[in-house]
């Protein structure tokens, strides 16, 4: 099994309001090979889905029951502490919510969470110790 | 905000046996900016993290009390139908669960899922429509 990951998939609860949020207010744009019950994201390498959560959870064969803290999290590096700022003051702007409004954090960072339309948490980082190159992909060293 | 992703953070009980599964079973290289509580994993361009759950929770200012289905996916796309197959052997001489066998499935791929140690859902599959590059990369239509 090859060290990568393909698709994040993040289930929703109505599409056109996640489309709303992901497209509309973030301004990211599906790709073509989205249809109608799925959308798709380019994201570097790899693809975010959103899909309608019973259907994704028939898909797993797993029962659609659950709440509470999901147990995962997604980031959002950014380049600049000011950036963490400026992106949840737009999410604050779309009328989204924000879990944890940006501060300093113990391992000398600065981020803040917020929460998507179906409550999927984001946090929103500015790591000074890693670099994000042209791409926009983070680079670890080996 | 850029459409690209940073960081997939997956919440676990008890990080040495993550390792031992990522790491020692999958054979994935751990990057040397992991530390003692936290583990990442360089994934294409971003970055896999194992971190405990309960801790992530906390960084998030959530309540960390969470059951049943998380709502998230994460896909493993192979480059051809036998290598689902093999994945998911590999998975379970490893001793993990497999959640739904591989399968044809109605989108016209072939696909399954287990599940880690900690339960985060894996789908692996075979999507014949998709392409990827030499890098590991999916690379849609835009």
């Amino acid at each position: 099994m090859q060290q990568r990951l393909s698709l994040v998939t993040l289930g929703v609860q109505d599409l056109p309001r996640s489309l709303q949020f992901y497209r509309d207010g973030l301004g990211w744009q599906p790709s073509s090979a989205s249809q109608e019950e799925v959308a798709f994201f380019q994201l570097g390498g790899m693809v975010l889905s959103l899909y309608s959560r019973a259907s994704l959870a028939e898909d797993a064969t797993v029962d659609p029951a659950g709440m509470g803290f999901s147990g995962i999290t997604l980031a959002y590096n950014t380049r600049s502490r000011d950036e963490v700022d400026a992106v949840l003051q737009l999410i604050e702007q779309l009328g989204e919510r924000i879990v944890k409004p940006a501060q300093d954090v113990f391992w000398g960072g600065y981020s803040g969470y917020f929460a998507d339309p179906d409550g999927h948490l984001w946090e929103v980082a500015w790591n000074p110790f890693w670099t994000i190159d042209d791409a926009g992909q983070v680079l670890l060293p080996s």
